[in-house]
């Protein structure tokens, strides 16, 4: 059997019973990591500016955009929550090769939910399945794919949500073959785009995208059968070697769910640990930050490369910077959105933290450690090697953390209590009789409270 | 200046009066050549299917679809366009790149006239510009892109409707670039797909998703500037070699339009010369089909390779059978949308030719040529040598074989009177005050009574 038809009749006839309890638990960790993050890019000029486009050309509005009041066709809802969710690009990462899956795949999910009838333990079955077939997908052509200059969450997610949308609707084997078919048709998104709204409109495509090859499989529109192995089909064409078995090996037994990590900052991968790092120091001996003379760090020379500034004049920078890093773990504990906005740039605590740190490259120090040495003002040395990043997969985030990383986005658009109730209720999905509570009660209502939006031409 | 950036200023500032009056003339031809086929795969049932599936998601129905009582929002009826036009691979073709240029951009403008206010000079300035500029892309990527697998008509045919969308949006040329950018990043479509109703979305989905990209970029949803020529540009991504010379080269000087082909025979182009050269004899020695005794085809091996299928089960086998060829020739004098239907292969005549023809292969003979011997039951030999098939560069189709292909197609769904009032109009669209005129009058209306079709929902 070919690489598609074996994925197709997987997705078909997988049963929920058999998905593994810790896999279950997982697919539950990432929606809730997922959902945070669409609230937290729900306010982003990016989802402000499609929304104001796309409004006009949206059908019925029968779904909910994610933190949002507006109404859409599940369709350009999919588009939509794909782009608040990606924006912060504070989503969760497969390392092994670079996906971000959950944004397509949930992307989908959650605007299908909110319009059409579907369990909570069906939604998470497909949510599982919609990962597992777009990181196999994904791990097939890893990393001639991603060197080429794919960006490989766009067009390995396309299959994630067609796969997803696809177990929903009930496809045959034969039609989820199509639309795994439809779905290489549309694969696209380039890593050019990096750095522009660009890039988060790609996996919102690539969700919107695949949900509707599912839905023109479901009517027998009819694709090509080899969609990915034939010799004009996705992993032929977009990458120069790529190994079909990794999207059968193991299929039912293996689950790439167990892999995934969550970003514990909104920033850039490598200051990551200095975050980490500082935060430890701040927690273990409280030191205050007016006493502190000097913080220097040891980082791997790729640090430097990508992170080296210091002299900041937009908010965006504050991502990338290692020096910005060490101040906000130092002074705040944390490096949530709030940590990289206008108001974090001008606070003067932190611009004077930034102005006394320093940072030499070391090749002995891994991209996921960090030497630190804080030099308090009485001559005392607080030290601390981080040998091991938080949010990786050795050191994952707790779900205490993650609750935390969740509420940190959210009470940006919802009350604190709705918040909280969120929160629970993402950590049941699986148990409720209609997943679309859920979705709805992720969006805005015309009785919200919150700061106007955009409004509807 | 770079490719991305050059070309978006020559759309941007691009002057009608500075456009060589033939080049306006062969965008005439090539919209009516378009408007035809959109007619004629009006009611196939890829373009049923996609109907009745994405009904249900469309916005506000002010857009018309070609040939169709439907009503969409715009960016649907682009694609519902590029779907009918396509689907019968009856489309143009510039052969120095294998495009289909008309469909992805002219699928796109007759959704936006129907819809949005725009005279018919605008119209073909926007068609020239949309069509010159994926026929450039295409020439800097052609030949690897194609021989890796990407369906050439779909992933340059989006920047085709980018540029001419954003031309009618007034978009500055930082919004082209950003535009081309969207493009760039929702470039897909592979030659997998061949064979399926797939094919015919591809482009479809082009017109769309170009349209799109205007619509955003208007709005200033920024994109990576170098979108075409970055290292992780369209060009690099997709072609192991490419000149990105040829986007700029002689740009305001050479057209594309004066090298784009119209097919005049329904079916696979290695046959068209069997077709034209049995026609010509037809003509000429006016044979009875009943007192014909052999037919005798020496052609290239290629086409034997192709083409080579004498017993005939399926009516999509007579668009790629050489023997069928001869037969419609000899019989018919054509080869429209009615000689390779169910009614063609049944017909008894057609059969009894196909079974008296013989072909060999000859590597002295062009794909473009054909040795013909008909022996008639006297003994009569009548002979015919294609040095060149009708319809290439060097033997163009006149304006009037045009009509008479336009007539063929649009008379299965539209009254003849109105067939002629549409030709006429076509040939003066550029003098429209309204161009949404012709763009309504190619579709149905309710009153219209043409045979039912696909209901709503």
């Amino acid at each position: 059997m070919s690489a598609t038809q074996s994925l197709a009749r997987y997705v078909v006839e997988s049963d929920y019973a058999a998905i593994p309890s810790d896999v279950r638990a997982e697919a539950k960790r990432a929606l809730l990591n997922y959902l945070g993050c669409a609230l937290g890019g729900s306010t982003e000029p990016a989802l402000d500016v499609a929304i104001r486009v796309l409004l006009p050309y949206s059908g019925r509005p029968t779904a909910t955009v994610i933190g949002r009041r507006e109404r859409f066709d599940p369709l350009n809802a999919a588009l939509l929550n794909g782009i608040g969710s990606h924006v912060h690009e504070y989503d969760d990462t497969t390392p092994k090769n670079y996906i971000h899956p959950s944004v397509p795949v949930a992307s989908a999910l959650f605007a299908y939910a909110s319009a059409e009838r579907v369990s909570g333990e069906d939604f998470v079955h497909a949510f599982i399945l919609g990962f597992e077939a777009e990181s196999r997908i994904g791990d097939a052509v890893y990393p001639a794919h991603y060197e080429a200059g794919w960006h490989i969450t766009s067009t390995a997610g396309v299959f994630g949500s067609a796969a997803a949308i696809g177990k929903l609707r009930g496809l045959t084997v034969e039609q989820m073959v199509w639309a795994f078919g439809l779905a290489a048709t549309q694969a696209a998104g380039i890593r050019e785009m990096f750095g522009s709204m660009a890039k988060s409109f790609q996996p919102g495509r690539a969700a919107q995208n695949g949900y509707t090859a599912a839905l023109l499989a479901e009517a027998n529109f009819t694709a090509g059968e080899r969609g990915l192995e034939g010799p004009r089909g996705f992993a032929a064409v977009t990458a120069a070697r790529y190994d079909l078995g990794k999207i059968t090996e193991r299929l039912g037994d293996d689950f790439s769910l167990r892999v995934n990590a969550y970003k514990p900052y909104a920033c850039g991968l490598v200051v990551h640990p200095t975050i980490d790092g500082c935060s430890r120091i701040r927690e273990r001996d409280k030191p205050d930050p007016a006493r502190i003379r000097a913080i220097r760090l040891r980082v791997a020379p790729l640090v430097l490369d990508l992170c080296n500034q210091k002299d900041l004049k937009r908010a965006l920078q504050t991502k990338y910077s290692i020096y910005h890093a060490a101040a906000i773990g130092l002074a705040r504990g944390k490096g949530g959105l709030a940590e990289f906005t206008d108001e974090a740039l001008d606070d003067p605590v932190l611009a004077r933290l930034r102005s006394i740190t320093t940072a030499t490259g070391d090749p002995a120090v891994g991209e996921d450690q960090v030497h630190i040495e804080v030099e308090l003002d009485d001559g005392r040395l607080l030290e601390l090697f981080v040998e091991e990043s938080l949010g990786n997969l050795g050191r994952p985030l707790s779900d205490a953390q993650l609750e935390e990383k969740f509420r940190d986005q959210a009470v940006r658009v919802l009350a604190p209590a709705r918040v909280d109730a969120l929160i629970a209720q993402c950590w049941r999905i699986d148990e409720l009789e209609d997943a679309g509570e859920l979705a709805r009660a992720a969006a805005l209502s015309d009785a919200d409270g919150a700061a106007e939006r955009v409004a509807a031409q």
